[in-house]
């Protein structure tokens, strides 16, 4: 039994890995037509998530078949648990590429405003979280983990940065309010990406220790 | 086992049943903070959250030894790895109330905006979704879950028209455009605790008929 349930965690593993590849690739080319200014690639991520829900829908059926007829225990069971969860995260991460997307048709509209330097710097920040956060799962390793959640501060700083930089614009051109509000979104649904990279990480760190780092805001 | 397993099956219902009564809890008070206008009710909110996060730790444990101790089989199986998902949605949505409350706190800083009325609205569908998805959950019945799909839409609406309408205030007065920000920022934490409401309906009719009603989109 236990090699078989081995063999059926290395195929989960590595379906995962797939789409988290994917997710990446979808997060990166959006940023791309952000930056070059490029609606035809926008529109190749929105029609690019198909591939990522298709996986979505495969990889929860391959966690339940394995649960029902392999019953994993102890840290495999935990490795099933995680991928149930990061198979969620993953998905969210490509619906909220497609927001980004969509976000972006609609600031390709109005005349381009100041530079960009911190979207795209969130991006990139948001697609290593995601490499790592994955690498950590299927390497068991909580050190990779922890870095994921390191640089998520990183990133909810730079989202901050981005609302503080545009509102002066906002009130000294009203033109500039709605592609402003658009990139606001985008910074949002960016740090949203981080957070789910997060999760990820969150649940690894579980899976290998048992220990829950969730939570450890002070007591209300 | 199998009395056994209907036994910890029930259990798991009644907390995340409690812990659904929170996070609706937590939605009603954070806008009757805005409405009223009351800091320090947004700032119960924000401490709020720990029961909600204790529930969460909890719940995901109990998931867990459920598999490992009684491998559950079939529905009864999905219904765990459908209990991990929505344990994750009512923890999301506890963070976003959190969110809208400090948007809140940022809001009664300035002059009141226009009437408010499409956020209260959306606050109360988004609870009465929450609401209906969990008692689908708990009585595994199709048709509520169905019903929690078909208000997302409204919401979705409702979340488009907040920016619509505000955009020509910004324009108008540049001293609304930051408490505008926070309201468009509210419209979209109540748009996605909806969205969770609809993970969890979306779970429901997966647990229960086996059949999956995610990623209806047209082919990419």
């Amino acid at each position: 039994m236990v090699p078989q349930v081995q063999e059926h965690l290395d195929a989960l593993k590595e379906r995962l890995l797939v789409m988290g590849g994917l997710a990446e690739e979808q997060v990166r080319l959006v940023t791309a037509a952000l930056v070059d200014r490029d609606a035809a690639l926008a529109s190749r991520v929105q029609s690019g998530d198909q591939r990522i829900n298709g996986l979505h829908i495969e990889i929860d059926q391959r966690c339940v078949k394995l649960l029902a007829l392999h019953q994993p225990v102890a840290v495999d069971l935990r490795a099933v648990v995680a991928a149930v969860k990061i198979n969620t995260d993953l998905e969210r991460v490509g619906d909220l590429a497609v927001n980004v997307a969509e976000a972006v048709q609609r600031y390709l509209h109005h005349t381009p405003l100041r530079p960009l330097d911190h979207i795209p710097r969130m991006a990139d920040l948001a697609q290593r979280m995601l490499r790592d956060a994955l690498d950590a799962y299927v390497r068991r390793e909580v050190a990779l983990a922890q870095n994921v959640l390191d640089t998520d501060d990183i990133v909810d700083a730079l989202k901050s940065q981005v609302s503080i930089d545009l509102v002066p614009v906002m009130k000294g051109a009203p033109e500039t309010i709605e592609p402003s509000l658009d990139l606001i979104l985008i910074a949002r649904h960016l740090e949203r990406i981080a957070d789910h990279a997060t999760n990820i990480a969150e649940d690894v760190i579980f899976m290998v220790s048992a220990r829950d780092v969730r939570h450890h805001g002070p007591p209300g």
